[in-house]
């Protein structure tokens, strides 16, 4: 008689879960069509990129985009859109930067990094001091005074997942100037953060000054001018270069986060927090980086509220500030988040590109982990062609807010990752970098995820 | 005593499952930092599609690529190298088509399906009777008499595995001609197979006719274009629109497959078959279908071969001629195999694109692809983003000559599909459209599955 009872209530458990699947995969198939046949991401990342262009955190442009995004939000059927004030100092470029190697005149193709100091207008000439490694560095002592230091280390070209080799290497980017101004260097230049030795744009990046260190000026080069210049320094040592940069911080500058909220209709206190960041780079377009991911996070809500969808949860759309060159919106976000003593029980962004969606990495326990593979992966696998839900860091801006929410559960969306770097930080990251299908299908993937978040985070 | 003596059997088995685990690893570690830093698919490709161009079976330029893949080949470690002969009816497509609408001139871009007879040297005229599915000519009957039957089933854009979309559309396009014609139609227009409404390139592929009934001529029109023309018909149903077309059998033609043997050291005598079709429509370069196909199998065994690998089994390479138009070169393959009954105990197949790897479509029993998941999957999953190890259909060349081999276990390697069906079959088919990393990528997962089987088949 037990036996039958326990029989007859995993029956109905089986039965009852089987249900909750398969209207979870009819939610789904409509969302993909959805997204496929009204999906505006596209479109919108047209006018993101052609009509407003880059823009960069405190730039005409980056104010651009904030009121046109906004404006965006106030069209949808969120229940309150509003900007969230961010100062940040601003950095400004300046004039096309030059460098070439004196004797022979052979031009080298670079950018400043982000928040580098400008060389004297007249530019500067100094012979080079190559090595691949900061830490290599010191055993060179006193030849490194007057000279520019050179790091010349290649990408990892065998790392499927190109993110990790950009972490392998990006810390010299950051770290490069000041180490290398403590040994008397006059300037700094990084081979670029690009995933092919082909490549001959400049990466640029983000760099910092530690105080009281003198600040030097601080370049990426490309792959092929820093293997065009390591072969002229082995003919000939003592050649020198010239570099020419007049890039300036401008002070500080007023700008925004736009966030838009969506009110639940069960647990309004309780936040979901979805978005990425709507700066860029100040070259190229910012398609991948991250147009996608402010304008397919943007689009995956409007998919829900096409459907009729009613939240359960309040979601709240964040249009980040200034992650590229200080991620002070994501500070601002997270300190007033903190201050209201908000409950953010999930966060999602978008972050690493615009290419055919691969899933997410999920900071949360392992627990939570493989019961996401269990109930959820199943839902995207054969279908869908989303199978990646693996435990892993969150996006840049939810790390840094997540700093005051250390138990919300963080999804990271991942794209493929095979041409992300080689055109991360680039002129070459425009609109036509973007495959409309991959676009939208990852539109469909999120949109997919925010509602079973949504649905589910409370069994999690 | 025997629970110890078990667990000590349990633990030896484990070590050692861990420890081959632990050396493929290893292996694919070497596989992917080969293809990533020393792989030729890329550059190979360029020449095929840059050099040569696309390659019909029977032009000129399909015995060009028998003859240049034929030198690849004798430049590796093969054991043998050489052509099979293959004969096949030789399609021409002549002069450019043209088509419009006649009262307003409006152009219609199109195409002649592959094996069309032409129309009239000085063109038809004739009014337009449109429909979804050839199922519904019928309820027109008579009116389909002296007309041109237009075919316009949209592509269901929500399906993310593109070619489960294809499939759904194909079978009208080669039944479409005789179907029409009976019903005394004397044309037939066929909307392409593309997964863009936004696209104005028409695609090609072959048709066919039914003995006993009138070939009339057969063309593929553009997706912008069939739209154009749903619309100008709603308006005016009796308008009427001009095809020219000039295509026609040319008579049989001596081909042949590219066959390159790398002999067994252990079992010669059985036989891994990898390769995919060398020929191409006569439209783009024949990129992706199969440029990547025939270059990337080639450097997966290159790959191997760079790395010192001496294989248990015999690889052979096969170069299929015809797999567009005919499949002659897979026939020719199949029967020659069956003829000398030769043991071939697994087919790798490439012909799905170069864009990044995504898995293998295995036609297996489901006990064996369940221990491929098991065994092979995790090798892949995590570090290469390779996760896709399902039970399906094998590649359309083994396929055909596989019916001499049912028992034959057979991969079909499966890209991802998002962007195929935009250029498949069209004049944006070229070398631009492949990007390096995902085609190495691809080339390195090929590789790796083939070392996996050459290991371990006798397992399976």
């Amino acid at each position: 008689m037990k036996r039958i009872v326990l029989l007859t209530l995993l029956h109905v458990i089986a039965v009852t879960s089987s249900a909750f699947g398969q209207q979870d995969s009819l939610m789904l198939d409509k969302i993909y069509h959805e997204s496929f046949y009204n999906g505006e991401a596209y479109d919108n990342l047209r006018y993101l990129t052609k009509e407003i262009g880059n823009r960069i955190a405190g730039s005409p442009n980056a104010d651009k985009a904030v009121i046109w995004s906004k404006g965006l939000m106030q069209k949808m059927d969120f229940d309150q859109v509003y900007l969230q004030d961010v100062q940040l100092p601003y950095w400004d470029r300046g004039p096309q930067e030059k460098a070439y190697i004196i004797d022979s005149k052979e031009p080298l193709t670079v950018l400043a990094l982000g928040g580098s100091v400008a060389t004297p207008p007249q530019g500067l000439e100094a012979e080079v001091i190559e090595v691949e490694l900061l830490s290599d560095l010191k055993k060179h002592g006193d030849q490194v005074r007057g000279k520019i230091v050179f790091i010349n280390k290649p990408w990892d070209e065998s790392i499927v997942e190109t993110g990790v080799a950009y972490g392998l290497n990006s810390s010299q980017r950051s770290r490069g100037p000041s180490e290398s101004a403590k040994l008397g260097a006059v300037a700094f230049l990084f081979r670029s953060l690009s995933s092919s030795r082909a490549d001959d744009f400049p990466h640029t990046g983000g760099t910092g000054y530690i105080k009281g260190i003198d600040s030097i000026p601080a370049m990426a080069i490309s792959a092929v001018s820093a293997i065009k210049l390591s072969k002229a320094l082995k003919a000939n040592p003592t050649a020198k270069v010239y570099l020419e940069q007049h890039s300036s911080w401008k002070g500080v500058r007023h700008t925004h986060n736009v966030i838009a909220e969506w009110k639940g209709t069960q647990s309004p206190e309780k936040i979901i927090t979805i978005g990425g960041h709507i700066d860029s780079w100040d070259v190229g377009e910012g398609a991948h980086d991250n147009g996608t991911g402010t304008m397919g996070t943007l689009d995956a809500i409007r998919t829900l509220m096409a459907l009729g969808y009613k939240p359960k949860h309040t979601i709240r759309l964040v249009f980040y500030m200034n992650e590229e060159n200080g991620v002070h919106g994501a500070s601002a976000y997270g300190q007033v988040a903190k201050d209201k003593n908000e409950q953010i029980v999930a966060a999602i962004e978008s972050d690493a590109g615009g290419f055919a969606p691969r899933g997410f990495d999920i900071k949360a326990s392992a627990d939570r982990v493989a019961w996401i593979q269990e109930h959820w992966k199943p839902l995207f696998e054969q279908k869908f062609w989303v199978s990646r839900f693996l435990q892993g860091s969150p996006g840049v801006d939810s790390g840094v807010w997540g700093r005051h929410f250390p138990n919300t559960i963080m999804f990271n969306f991942r794209p493929d990752p095979h041409r992300y770097f080689d055109l991360h930080h680039t002129a070459k990251d425009v609109f036509e970098a973007v495959d409309k299908r991959e676009l939208q299908s990852g539109v469909a993937a999120i949109a997919a995820l925010l509602y079973l978040v949504d649905q589910q985070i409370d069994q999690l």
